[in-house]
């Protein structure tokens, strides 16, 4: 019942502050005989890496992810596989303002109401850093996965800016610094995202995460269902206000006519004539993409003067400085992904070990 | 590692299906010495309880909870409490066609695939009456939480019918059949409704619930955050497909100067300006209200034939028959108000646990 | 992490108490399609049926077990097992002198102790009816693992008494009121526990429990070992002091050399020359017998005045009165029975779960 | 449910195998403000510590404990604790012939049968090296717990010598390689095993942990008592194969007359005239010593040739070379201690979590 843990069977713990040593994920219940290696985790991680261009955060960290346990002869024992990723550029400043202060709109003043401590450093434990170990532990999933499973994730929408899906393109993505999969929007996204941060102002952001191959039967009633899953994955990352599946808050507006996902028999089995659903009818995964949405909000520490308390009650106007980035939900992007990709694989473990490969028979 | 059960040391297991002899739920980790008893859980029920007016299922259940266990003289022992609610009203009707069928946008698809069988009879344990047991439980998180803590539902959307904020009324809440703090809204959407359900068809909604009275501290990082659980508890209710948090999906299109809730000292503490956060930072409660909103998708069953296919692969147009509420959102009022009641009362033990009233001292 | 669950995938939680009107175990993660039938559970609880001979308490209890969920045409359906046993006899007595004290080695005063409050009716939670529970998940565990699993307990010491394992004949086990598989034993065993009764004493047992047909493989390091979960199992039952595994105590007093169960191949793959090891190394399971013993203490509630103290300080000698068991080990046997099943079922499905059956590759 | 964590609101997690580059434990639900630094576990790990003397392995380790996160300031945040000892001396020898076969008694056989793939430099995973993070995550929980709780552990039995309780001194068990509280005993086991190691051989051993200063109150019903969170720590070590509680395997001989720790009242409260409970009784804790011993196997790793196979099922006798423990009871002495020290403020974290200070009454 660890706080710090995600996951019923393939579970992963994060542990690790902005600016101590390092950060990691300790991952248990890996299926054995994983084919990985640190290079493997290291493309995704590669992804998420700040400082890569203007519009995320120009601290430098090369995030490279080492392989303590777990791995052997190149392939998973099925014992923990811990991810170690050293901090490096942990910038010598001098924290004062922020050690006293709470940022508006951060987990400054919660954690300290807490804890009655904070480790003010970059954060700490509340750092978006953390979210590398995410990714690692996201890498390991997908390496175990397999092929046959495919996980994208991609930017819908950055403040008001929303993408053109008349013009989707799944080879954009990759292209732009916003992951979006329109080259329209990509270029316009650059211009207002780098006015908002001359204005030392920042922007929310939407990401779409969709996983493709997931077989029909994968999830659960009642509270482990794979929505429920999906949800708490993607909440759980920082600054997220909110997650949708298939329709989400438009499944308000559908009416029962419309939402149905009409069926028809295909070549293969079973086809829908639509996905309102987003893959998933009571909490267990139908066979078609899986379809997630989640917000993320604006970054807290701008340069822009806000009203704050310090520690010990005074009230001030705070500037933060330091190296943030101006949309934190670009750098969410591979974190979604690999929140996806390690649900899809705990799913697949537990429908296997409730169900099996033979409708539930133990075979002794 | 339950597929049934929900919190971490208020832990909520629910159980039976909508046309077995009962249903229920097995509720462990309550504090002792709650007073509490069976009308004080009933008052939440009856707000659920199906068959009240035209807008709700005709099913007539009496919804009555029993306390079997967990409950001496009066007040909670620390043991896990048994509540159970016994089904009285199974109609003993053909479900021939709807056994060998799979309505679409239902579960029935999607637990057959996964389990190789299905208990068709009312939906078997994808039917909304589970939530009955949900009820039944949050009823105890009240007890146990008492009067500080005060937990409101009421609905804001129906199909494209949205509430007026400026006519925000709480008292209106309990005067109408759909929990709307909007006189003019209830008179709206109960014509708007009715025209919906004489056409055979159904329309989802939006619940908002807000708890107040929460204290800052409570929540964790990073999987177990206060946000996560809400999240994961709301994504649980059968039909909702979206969960947000404070500003929610909007999130996205704000800045951060705009999202960031400002500070100042009032007579009791620190005040915020606005709660775009929900009152939640980092994962854990500044103090302010606690806010949720999430989506909840039509009926599926409804009177309008939709193409689907049976269990032996043909294509048919099924029409489903039965008592089904026209917008299942309206039962759900009652069922959001007591999930975030399970959360709260599980996060205020699980910070007194860790933490305790004396910033983690150990006093032996 | 219910105080009150055990079991990882296969997850039974037991609620109720002596004197409520009912108790019962939620049953959560029993693979579907499994064939099961009250009369299958019965059959199991009428081994652990109080009131069957002079030995055990005199309570009569028909402990008929109802299946309320989970069961659908005669199959399991994968939902939870709701499984209640009504308490048919408690005995309208005045509980006056009880309720006020504390009974010596009982948990009388650990309980008030710990909630501030005690359901005294019978040891409320505390009284070994609970058992009764588990017996009855243990049988549906052992419906869900079908006939290559045989579980099977008896005692092998009562008070200063232990079997002569010479005589050792698994046929008698039922023949006799004490579950002891060496016919002189039984008869000399009826004699001695029938002074113990009269005198108005009460005394202790071993029991073991052999499980044969266990693959190997099963088990996990380093916490969820399966001879940790055996452990913890027998621990957690009633008046339980000590749990062995294989040459348990024993061990201690071997050598290397001795201890070594030397391998050798044959016909159907290695072969043990011995098993000091219990079936266990490393917290997996080796093919050979699991071999399980535990110490079960005497009743605390007897006849004989015991020096003690009431609620408000007073110093008494007190006779507990009422029907209790001169050897509540009897009727531990099927409830070891119970447990081990439970764990070994939980076992088969965690490892199906992560290693599956092509030693952990994943097939979309 | 991670197969590698322990504890419930305390959760630790141990990671590493014995010649892979580092081991540890990742801590969380710490309670936050503890003051701790790397030299206050270390003076437990020094107690594990190899090479000291002739009695346990050469192999030369530091045993270094490196704390990566969840301290700032010299004091636990709350957030997770990283415990890191990096291996120093794997001899890069040759482990042919221990990768191709099993040695008896040993975990190869199981872990290769279970995952398909084993790491055999120095058994893994399997190694005792692996309670190394035990008993730095135990020296956290020391740290936490303060000083009105002691916890020690001493050998009682090795082989078929038992310690002379009339000798009993606290005093002695520093002063000797076996942590044993008898003086002459020392000076005797010292021949003895001296001449075991000399013959090629090993033994076995049985260590006592007794925890003082325990409120009574602690524990809880049903399936996570005190007791059977004892049993399952101490069961989990390497090479334990049995536990008893107070008077353990003992309780079998004793009548009820003579078990009954009879009660009165003293000076404090409640005072015991014995304790052959152990300290628990209905899984809860009287206030009186906790008292625990297990049973440790000899090493199976020895030189005398022993019957086994190899992975492609040839027969062979395998003499096991390398660096092994003649006892390696001894060095599970301060393992024994840091399990008990994590289950006890595991439990009173549980205990505050759902009682608190109030008898359950939440406070807002």
């Amino acid at each position: 019942m660890s706080m710090n843990s995600f996951g019923h069977l393939f579970r992963v713990t994060t542990w690790g502050e902005s600016h101590g040593p390092a950060l990691g994920a300790t991952v248990d219940g890996c299926p054995p005989n994983v084919p990985v290696d640190a290079a493997m985790l290291q493309q995704w991680l590669d992804k998420r890496k700040p400082g890569q261009n203007k519009f995320t955060t120009q601290r430098q960290e090369p995030d490279a992810v080492e392989i303590l346990s777990g791995v052997f002869e190149g392939k998973t024992t099925g014992t923990p596989v811990q991810l170690m990723i050293r901090n490096t550029d942990q910038r010598s400043k001098d924290y004062g303002e922020i050690a006293q202060s709470f940022r508006p709109g951060h987990a400054d003043y919660t954690y300290f109401t807490k804890y009655g401590n904070r480790d003010y450093r970059g954060g700490g434990r509340s750092s978006a850093r953390e979210t590398a170990a995410r990714v690692a532990a996201g890498g390991l999933a997908r390496a175990a996965l397999g092929d046959g499973i495919e996980i994208k994730g991609y930017m819908v929408q950055m403040g008001d800016r929303k993408i053109d899906r008349s013009r989707f393109d799944w080879g954009e993505i990759k292209r732009n610094p916003f992951w979006v999969p329109d080259a329209k929007a990509a270029e316009d996204w650059a211009g207002y995202l780098d006015g908002l941060r001359k204005d030392h102002n920042s922007v929310g952001a939407v990401i779409e995460v969709v996983a493709s191959g997931v077989p029909a039967g994968l999830g659960a009633p009642v509270y482990a269902k794979l929505d429920t899953d999906i949800a708490a994955a993607m909440m759980s990352i920082n600054a997220v206000k909110a997650v949708e599946i298939g329709a989400g808050m438009s499944a308000a507006m559908l009416t029962g006519v419309e939402n149905a996902d009409e069926m028809r028999m295909g070549p293969d089995g079973v086809e829908f004539s639509s996905n309102h659903a987003g893959g998933i009818l009571g909490g267990i995964s139908t066979g078609q993409d899986i379809v997630c949405r989640f917000a993320v909000k604006p970054t807290s520490s701008i340069l822009t003067p806000r009203k704050t308390v310090t520690k010990d009650g005074r009230e001030i106007d705070l500037i933060t400085k330091g190296r943030h980035d101006p949309c934190v939900g670009i750098r969410a992007v591979p974190v979604g992904e690999a929140m996806m990709a390690c649900v899809i694989l705990d799913h697949l473990l537990l429908h296997r070990g409730q169900i099996g490969t033979n409708q539930g028979k133990i075979d002794v």
